[in-house]
Order: structure tokens, then sequence, then C-alpha cells
């Protein structure tokens, strides 16, 4: 599972022997596959692979194994990238007063059973700033100014680029995001919205669900563009109710599904299983 | 389970004392209690219970019992309804071409599962009658001129009629029904709508969802009123679907949640478990 | 949600005018019930039910309606309980090194989302003390000798006694309680087995499961008796898996149905929704 | 979906250069992919593979295709076969009385949605022959002698053998099969059992899951061989009950879990996406 090994994410136009360059490369190099996942996107004749390369069987790193591996990318117009298992991603977590996305992350994190890097929590309260401490984990606290959120998020800017994130996860943080910050992180901002989209966009779903007399309520994992609520979907569930459920209890049901899905759906990206193809994704179980 | 019963259904301003005067009221009369239900909305003060009565353990009939609970009922402002498990309620069941919500039903049907009468299946098309009619149930064909459709309908409130149904299934029934039949039909028209509503309200719903990417697809059953896709909503259920899934497969996988969602909601209907409240529903599973 | 309520848990053989005769009690000391759940098992004749009354709609407290019901209870056999929501429960949680189910069940304690109190944690390892003793809550470290386990279980005896336990939760304990102990808190010790029981009893179960190629994996939670991994289930869920997942993905995967199954039927439990029919349970949800 | 394919099946030790190997040889060809899945199993180190030709990227056929790759399958030492999705597979259904398996594969296989023939239906019973007649299906009525079933079984063999049967499928045929009819179609002969596998193995699953007292009852899919209720299982699902759900409840909920789960399996075995490793599958959904 915790194997040291490369994985190698390719997207690109499909033409017959792509399968065959690259997996013909990677044996000539004695590179052992322990997983491999294609898809074939038959309206866009559009290819998508992510292999799998036990980093042992290799005789050099992934430095060499990216040059190597680029003449034939540029060859087949690959838009690709190579990873190093034992380069943790670094996730900066935002949170805003409600922790059950944020506790659950860190116990997963703590427990080992994610493996990834944070920088820092940042959050627009200080309520959650003893519980992240526990954790030897820097919290920062940037209030918001309702009239003017330039300056919280000139400093939330700051804040993640110093903490050198690759992936910020919005772990109910309850503000949107200005389209710059979304631009200068594209497939990298992660949230969780507390319905299944598309139903229930905007504020208050467990409200509008509560209105509308479903029986099933949801959450959605995605990536956060500056068209709200309407980025990438990566990972959705749901989980049932009934007209004994009061709006608390939606909310208290619904915070069970919001963690999972978050955690499954960021669990997706940091294993690099998530390939974007326009406004939708591939997801390599 | 098809024991001879008597069903109470009743909805009403709550009060101190309710149950105990229905109960009371039955217990008087020495009426057996095989289920009971009941549900107190804290927003709008308002009653609902469902009571079931062994109808060997009354010394008269479902008539008389009516007669008996009608001061009392009319004393606590009730809106109720006794129903009799002896008498099967009369399903008109509607299709067009696509079988797999109608074959599901007449199995269903004819193999005891469900237990209700089918006065007449009727179509905008001709393709299912041979199958239809080896259940020996009577099939009306009724066309559809697109250029005009009044004469359809007209035909089809027609033998509705004559069919005295106490219910009408729109069974993948891919036209629109016009306002006033939908209004002499209150609470009695059950559609099955391909998406998890609200999301993808109208039509093409798995185009839809495989245009936005979704991870789950799903079905509505739900009664229909002159507001296309936003009566009360009776049950749903989704299924997982993945990248590798084509509008086709959709179509294919959402059939049998289409399937098991509608039998579901007519079951539920048909034993008296489904209140309405507003726009929503109360369902005593 | 938390209003303040007294809760009537009744079991006893059925008659008819026993509804009437509760319900009509309940009425003549202006109680008003908020909530009211009915069984009737058809097989044993026995019943089953629970109320829920407004607190502020009677004029005295919790000890003069048990006192006020006492006669009718006896009157119809009844085993009864009346639980004041005012009172949390008193629940000691023991673990050993894992942390999954503790970590959950602190988080619902310390947002409120579950109302119950802690007097201690008790574990047979050091590992979890820091973490605990963050939320303020006693960690008490019993070693476990394996050669002898006598001296370990009468300190946890003790420690249970001396807290003043009302439900004992083994949240991935991994000592077999003794039968004496079993005994002395019979429908109060509460267990969550790593399987969907009851396949896969005993030790290992997820191993068992990879060996056996089950499609779903599953936990378990249920009232310890004396009988291993045999008493009355209160609530099971499952989850998929597939070839692609080894022995730790599963284990993986099990979490998070082990942790969202327990805190369901400690949920249960707390709220007085479980009744034991024999070796069964009645969960009014 | 529905295009013309061979589907190449591959299980053998893994080596690096494996998929390299095969995927140049079809490149070679000019085969263009249109699925391709794999799995390594990484305890005994061996390699499965399914790829998915478009049948008009070669120019020439199956045959052909076989005859050019049997070279390379022998030098990897390949268990190996390719199909071809212009001929259906020859299904033969087996039932005894209850028809909600049968009815639901029957409508699959009219109205298109799964392609596959049916030369006959075998049934202890003859309740069944006017359904399966209506569909211009030959029904053989195979009575059984209790005291002894070998005339019984040596009918059903030469029926099977007359029909050229690729797979068996027993849709509730409620007798067990003897070891040498079982020898003779390994991996052609799927049984769904109605329980979730290894819960509550063999006769009367839904009685022994009542007793129980458990959440969730389920059905199982699986392969059979002479070990009763033993062999690879292909697909399984689960469905919520409660204490409200008798006898007769379990078996009305069974039998939807049951013909969902029977009719994925088939699919996936139709489809070649099931390899047996062991007593275990490897399904590429």
């Amino acid at each position: 599972m915790n194997t040291h090994s490369f994985r190698l994410i390719v997207s690109c136009p499909d033409r017959v022997g792509l399968v065959a360059a690259v997996s013909s490369f990677l044996a000539s190099e004695g590179g052992l596959l322990t997983e491999a996942n294609y898809y074939r996107d038959p309206d866009s004749n559009w290819f998508f692979m992510r292999q799998v390369i036990a980093a042992d069987s290799l005789p050099y790193g992934a430095e060499e194994l990216t040059a190597r591996f680029a003449p034939l990318a540029e060859q087949y117009d690959m838009q690709w990238r190579l990873t190093d298992t034992s380069k943790p991603k670094r996730v900066v977590l935002m949170a805003s007063t409600q922790a059950h996305c944020l506790s659950d992350l860190l116990y997963r994190w703590r427990s080992g059973e994610m493996q990834f890097d944070i920088p820092c929590v940042i959050s627009n309260h200080d309520e959650l700033r003893s519980y992240v401490n526990w954790h030897n984990i820097p919290y920062h606290h940037i209030p918001v100014d309702q009239s003017d959120k330039t300056a919280h998020f000139a400093d939330v800017a700051t804040q993640i680029a110093q903490s050198r994130a690759d992936v910020i996860v919005l772990a109910r943080y309850m503000q949107i995001l200005p389209p710059a910050l979304c631009a200068t992180y594209p497939g990298q901002i992660i949230n969780i919205h507390h319905s299944f989209l598309p139903a229930f966009v905007g504020a208050k779903p467990y409200h509008q669900a509560a209105e509308r007399g479903v029986k099933l309520i949801g959450a959605t994992c995605h990536y956060v563009t500056s068209d709200l609520d309407a980025g990438p979907i990566i990972e959705q569930d749901v989980v049932r109710i009934s007209h004994h459920d009061s709006v608390p209890d939606l909310v208290r049901k619904g915070k069970d599904v919001e963690k999972n899905v978050l955690a499954k759906g960021l669990r997706y990206h940091l294993e690099d299983r998530v390939l974007l193809h326009g406004n939708k994704t591939i997801v390599f179980e």
C-alpha cells in the first residue's frame, strides 16, 4: 500500500499504439507496473491513463524517469505528470467554526490512514485553534470583515503561498473564494458542498431540502472554480431521511456524509486518481 | 400481512388527548390494533396517524366503523378516511413504449406480491399490447396527435373515468398531463421521474446528468400536480455511476432504480402509508 | 430536538385497549406527546412502545410521573422505565490502541451532537492518553497480563462501578469480557464487531472476508452477552469492496463503517430507542 | 455499447513487460483498444487482463486474431480466451415455481438490455410454461422424484448438452446439482443464493436471518461448485430491514435484491468481466 512508487498520469488524443508505446517504454526501463488504469472517452476520442510503477524496479529516481519519458510525451501531445509517493502532498486545510470535516481529516492524518503534510490550518474564526494546536499544526486565524473581504483574501493568499500548498481543502470554510484565487490553483482547491449537486445550489441546502421534501440528502466533493458550486465533481454520496427529520436532523445526518465524501474525494486526489476532462472528472478508483 | 384489516388514516391539528381519544374509541369497540404510526409536525403543530385494526376483532364492517368514528372525527377537525383491505384499489397503468416499469408492476401484480386491480393499461403506442393481453388485461391504445393533444387527453380522461380508477400510475408514460386532469385526481396520480429531483427537472435527465458529471443518478416517485416535476415526493433512490458510463449505460442503470422506486412508492400508496402535508409527504414505512 | 422530555418505554403482553389505557393516562395528566412508536410482535403477541412527553406540559417531574404511572404498569404486567432527557447517561468508553471509534465518539460528544457524560476512558494500553486528556476526560490505563486476565478485569469492573456507568461502550477494545461482567450489565454493554454478523464470527474478520472473496464488508453494533458475537444486534451496515482491495484496504474501509455503525447504535441506545425482545431488538428509529 | 468487438481475457504469472508485449502485439495488428483492465495480485504475483478491441480496426476476424495471438500466449504461460461479441452466449435458465428472477431476466433479454440467446428454460415444475412460451422459448418440465433424483439430473444434463449451453443460470431453481454436473461446467453455472454469504448457508436463509435479528438481508450471485454455497462470489448486495419485517416481508424485499444481483452477476459474466482466481473472482466492472 505504502510502497515507494511513481505515478504516471497522462491524458492525450487517442491513437492506436498508445498503450503499447507507454508500456513498452516502461518495460524497456525495467519498470514493474503495480497498477494500471486506462479510459478512452468515445465522444472526444481522448485517452486517459494512470500507471503506478514500483520505484525499486528502476535503477534511478523520479527526476530521471521524467526526463526519459518527456520525448514520448511530446510525440503523443500528452498532458502528463509524474508523481513520487515519497513526497507527500502539502495540504492546507481551511475551516470556519464547524469541526466535523476538519476533525475527520486530522484523525485520518494523525493515524497515518491518509498520507499528506499539513503546513497549516486557516480559519476565519478562532474556535478550533486549541484542537489544531494539539496536533502541533500551525493555526492562522484570519478574520473576515463582512463589508470588505479584500484584506481577508489577500492574507489567505499569502498564507497559502507561503505554505507552498499543493492542495487547498475547504473543509466547510463558509466563504466564497474570489475568482483570482480560484484561478491561481486550478484543480487544486477541493470543496465539500452539503447537497447532492446540482440540487440545492447556493446557501442553506439543508433548508432547501427540507422545504422540497426529498427523501435523500447528499454531499458533493468538487474542485473549486470561479463558477460557484459548478466545478468538476469528484465524489458524491447520499443518506436516507424521512419526514421525522427536522432541519437539525438533516444537518446532523448530512455531516456524516460530508466528512466521508470529502475524505474519499481528497484521497482520490492525493493518490492522483482524479483526471480532469473539461468540467468532468475521470476517477480511477 | 394479508389479514383482513381496516386502516384509519387521520390528519388534524394536534391537541393533548388526541391519541387517547382515538385509541379509546377503538378499544371501546373492541378493535385490535396491529399497526400504529403517529407523527406530529412541530412547525405546523399538525398531527398524522395511521392505525390498522384487525377486521375480525370488530363485530361489524367498515361502513359501520366509519359511521361510528365520524362524530369523533368531526370533533377534532380531522381529515380522514377508513379503507378496507378486502377492497383492492383500482390502478390504471399508463405507459409509452418502454416496458421496464410496466413489466415490473405486472410481475408484482400477477405474483400477488402487491395487491391491486388493473382495470386497464393505457398507452399512446401499440407496442406493449400483446404483453399486456397475455395477462388478460384490456389495453387501450390512444394515439397522440403532436400538433393537438386535446383529443388524446379527452379519451384518456374518459377511459380513466370508465375504469373507476382509484390510482393512475404513469409508468414512463412520456406525455405531460393537462392541468385539468391533474386537478381531477389530486394525490391519486403517481409518476416516476428519471432523476433525483429537484436535480435535472424536465426532459432528458440522463443527458443532463452525463453533462454535469454527477457520480450518482436517481429516480423519484411523486404525486403529479399541474406544476411539472414539482409534486410531493413519495420515494427516491440513487445508483452509483462512473466516467465509464455512457448515456445508454445511465439509461440502463437508471431503469433498475426507476422500477424499484416506482414499485416502492406505489406500495406505500396502496397500503395507505402516504399522507400529504402541503407539498410534502409523511410516509409511514 | 433537545427539549426537556420524558421517555416512557414499555413492553408487555398485548391486549385490546393497551394504547388507549396508556395514552388516556398521559392525556389525563395533560402530557403532550411529541413522539410515539408502537410495535406488536404477531408471533409472541407482545407489545412494545416508546412515548416521548414534553416535560413542560406536566405540572411535575419524572419522579412523580413514575409514581403515578406505576399502578397502570402493574395492571398490564409491563416491563417499563421512564427516563428524563435532562439527565444524560453516563458512558464509559473502552478502547485499545486503534482510535477511529474513540475519536469519532469524542467528536460527537464535544460538539454536542450526541448528549452523554463520559466519566472516564479505560484502555489496556497507554497510547490514547494524551488525546483523551485534551478533552479533560480521565484516562485509566489498565494493562492486561495475557497469562492471567483476572486482575485486569477486576480493575475494569471496579472502575466501571466507581464511574456509576449507565452504558459501557467497547470502542474496539480488543479483549473478551468475562461472563460475570457481561451479566452485571445486561443490555448496557455495547460492542462494535468488524464484520457483518453472523458472517465472520471471531478473530480477524477482515482476513476471513478477504479469504472468502466477498464483495461487501460490514460492521455490527450489538449488546454484549456471554455468548461471543451473538448478542442482540442493534445496527449494521456494509461497504462495497472489490478484488483491488487488500486486507489493509478492507481494514481502512471497514473503519469508516465501524465508527458510523457504532455511533448510530449508541445514539439509538442513548435515546431509548432500543427495546430488547429475546435475543433481538426493536429499534424505533 | 453494442459495437462489434473482440474481448481478450488473460491471466498468467506477472512479469515486467507483459502489458507492453500484449499491447504492442495488438498495436502492430492495428487493433484499437476501446476498454482495457488490468489487475496484479500482489500476493500470488498473478496478472489478469481484459482488453476490448474494436473489430472494425482489424482487417480479419476472431479466428485469425486467435491464431496470431497464440504464440505470445504460449510464451507467457497464459490462460486465455478471445470472445466475439457478435456471437451471443447461449444461456439455459433453470427455475422452479418462483418467477421473480426468471421474469426479470426474460425482460432484460426481450428488451435487448442484455444480449444472450436462450435455447430453453428447464424447470422441475410446470407453472411457468405459459409465460415462457409467450416469449417463444422452449420450456422443459423435468419433474423430480424426491426419493431418487438420478433420473431428473440425467434428463437435465441431456437437455443442457443438447442446448449447447455456454452458461447455466439457476434462477431460484431449488435443487442441489450433483457434483458430476457441477464438474462438467466449471465457471459456467451461476446461482443466486438468497443470503449475504457466508452468512446463512443452506436452507431457509430468510428464516435464519429473522431468527438472528440482523438489520440487513442480502443475496449472493456465485459460480456453482460441488461445495454447496461456497463457490466463487461474483456479486452481492443487501437491503435494510427492521423489526417490522416478518419472514414474508424479508422474502419480498429479498426478491428485489436477488433479481438485481443475479442480473448484475450474469451481465458481468456475459461481458467476460469475471476472471477466476482460485475460489475468488476478479470482476472488471
